[in-house]
């Protein structure tokens, strides 16, 4: 076998062993429907119930206060349309920053259409964003603050409990969301200490299968289901549950190292890797010094993203131009930070697990090193 | 082992060897991220092409009017909150049954709040619905009509191609939408010789996992997306893809049985049933006598259904009362044929998959005959 080396964890991740056994044991042993007023239905809401309370931990959270979903980007779309919906008479600004994931932006700009009034907050040109910069936005007429809590492009960490700090302080009547995709598993999440009221997050970045994803929504915050059905997930979240993929997502969240452990072990492969780059004349790094280790983002001299891609790829070496989620449109989050178009046009994210090693760094480096040779002369 | 006979498969259905194997190959194998922009994410979007292909085939669409979902109740969502906001100038009505499933009807009493006036047509007490009683309520300022092709409790067939021929004689603006999860596989659906617009389908009735659907949108057709993100599945149906729900579901429907194969095996053991049940003279009958042979309704004795599914579940006999999605409350579609109460309070449904046997049939009945004896006593 040729070798692999998967540096774009940020994009998904591999499901673990444990995941996959897990949704396979559902598929074709525990298959029943959890609605169903059986035992085998009963069998199957236990296991998800077990699912729930594993993310209930991770999240410092109550098991009745995650509603599973179908991934992050609904976790999103019913974080944020609920809560703007439910919030519509004590307010209509909406505060959030430019470098929310298209889940969060695409969604802002559908309520901008129904008349919410969005406000976004823009990065410095490191790529960090200041919660100083929220304060003169966020009033009390703010109804909803979404801010990610991880930029997925560079890293960048958002101060979200300065942030919480500054909505209470206004008075601000606001719903506290944040897109916690990246962070979660990597950072620690509580919604009592950050003071935030409702948190996505992702499967499929965790080791977890892709589509499903959960929503943690503070105990007595109400938000507008946007979704109708059978009442599943208390009906913010209707539809038969995708048991298998929901169980594995619990499975792979167990499995999942503490995140200060999982920190340190990827910290050093990270601070290795920009040793390797910082010797390139030709790598410049758009990621901010005290970013996430997760998330390193370069630009590779003059070679645009795509040909380096290919080139590394086609020595079975996966990173990303961006995030996945954008395809081919040039970084939103590296244009908000002001940088010139070649430093976009030519910009690459690596992304790290806490599988990934230093050897692993090397054969990239080294590749891209060759790169950088080999395809800035033609 | 003890015996499993497992007669719920409306409610969900076991995953087949090949879907659970596809699934356990793309999470750990070809597990990249099909918005990917390396080799690793081509190969995961190929194989989504590929499931796209079988779907299209067997809905006898084209590709592109295949967009997969995370089941049957966002397709429906996605089908009538996108068809009624986009004919919004077209006129204020929407036609529907009162019998449909409560992802339609629930989506339903949603629109209505908004304004929309929906009519809700009644079955007959045998459970059909005459296409007659559609005539005079869809009219010239009909915008949506939602008929689901096979009732999921009784198994009555609806009249799909006579109401796609009302709303073309009425010159409503209508889009007509079908909720096709309980017929997918078992009766041919095309939405051309239908006449309709818009199907929504399941995976996890037809062996495929839980959380995945699809809804095929007649070429030309535009609804407006209620969801936002990253522009997956055309925008309308955006987020990171269920890619290993999606290829099982293209696995499992490529090994379904032809849909008047799959009949003819299933019409045997359905008639077996029915003949065991005549012969008991406690139990009715509530399935329309022209209903597709795969569900069979029944009403057995004053035995609450909740007491007799125990006593079958204890032989490993599972069997529903009413459809799985409704949990405790009372059938609101023997309510709407008019049965006492009694009755609907005592409904059993038997849904049969290709592999169910007559021996298994005869297990079921002896079982419903013995509690029959035992509970009635108590």
């Amino acid at each position: 076998m040729p070798q692999e080396i998967y540096l774009d964890n940020s994009a998904t991740t591999r499901v673990s062993k444990a995941a996959a056994e897990k949704a396979l044991y559902m598929m074709t042993e525990c298959y029943g429907n959890p609605s169903s007023l059986h035992s085998k239905g009963f069998a199957a809401e236990r296991e998800m119930t077990a699912a729930r309370e594993i993310l209930a931990q991770r999240l410092s959270a109550q098991p009745n206060e995650v509603y599973f979903t179908s991934g992050g980007t609904e976790s999103d779309n019913i974080a944020i349309l609920g809560a703007a919906h439910a919030k519509k008479r004590a307010g209509n600004r909406i505060v959030t920053t430019a470098i929310e994931h298209p889940a969060v932006l695409a969604t802002m700009a559908a309520l901008e259409k129904e008349g919410f009034e969005v406000v976004y907050v823009e990065p410095d040109a490191d790529g960090n964003i200041p919660a100083a910069k929220f304060e003169p936005v966020i009033d009390a007429k703010t109804i909803l603050v979404s801010v990610m809590t991880v930029n997925n492009e560079t890293g960048a960490v958002l101060p979200l409990k300065e942030i919480a700090g500054i909505i209470k302080r206004k008075k601000a009547p606001a719903l506290f969301h944040t897109d916690a995709v990246q962070a979660f598993c990597k950072l620690p999440l509580s919604m009592k200490k950050l003071g935030v009221d409702l948190i996505s997050v992702s499967g499929h970045k965790v080791h977890a299968p892709k589509g499903v994803g959960a929503l943690a929504v503070r105990s007595g915050v109400r938000i507008l289901p946007h979704a109708f059905g059978g009442g599943q997930e208390k009906n913010l979240r209707p539809g038969t549950e995708g048991v298998p993929q929901i169980c594995a997502f619990g499975a792979a969240v167990r499995e999942m190292p503490a995140e200060s452990d999982a920190e340190r072990t990827v910290r050093a492969v990270q601070t290795h890797l920009i040793e390797r780059l910082r010797a390139m004349p030709e790598v410049t790094l758009n990621s901010p010094e005290n970013a996430m280790p997760y998330i390193v983002n370069l630009s590779a001299g003059r070679v645009r993203a795509e040909t380096m891609l290919h080139f590394l790829a086609q020595r079975g070496i996966y990173v990303s131009s961006g995030s996945a989620c954008g395809k081919a449109k040039p970084s939103h989050v590296l244009t908000a930070m002001g940088l010139p178009r070649e430093r976009i046009e030519s910009s690459l994210r690596v992304s790290l697990s806490a599988e990934n090693t230093t050897e692993e760094i090397d054969a990239f480096a080294d590749a891209l090193a060759l790169g950088l040779q080999t395809l800035s002369h033609t």
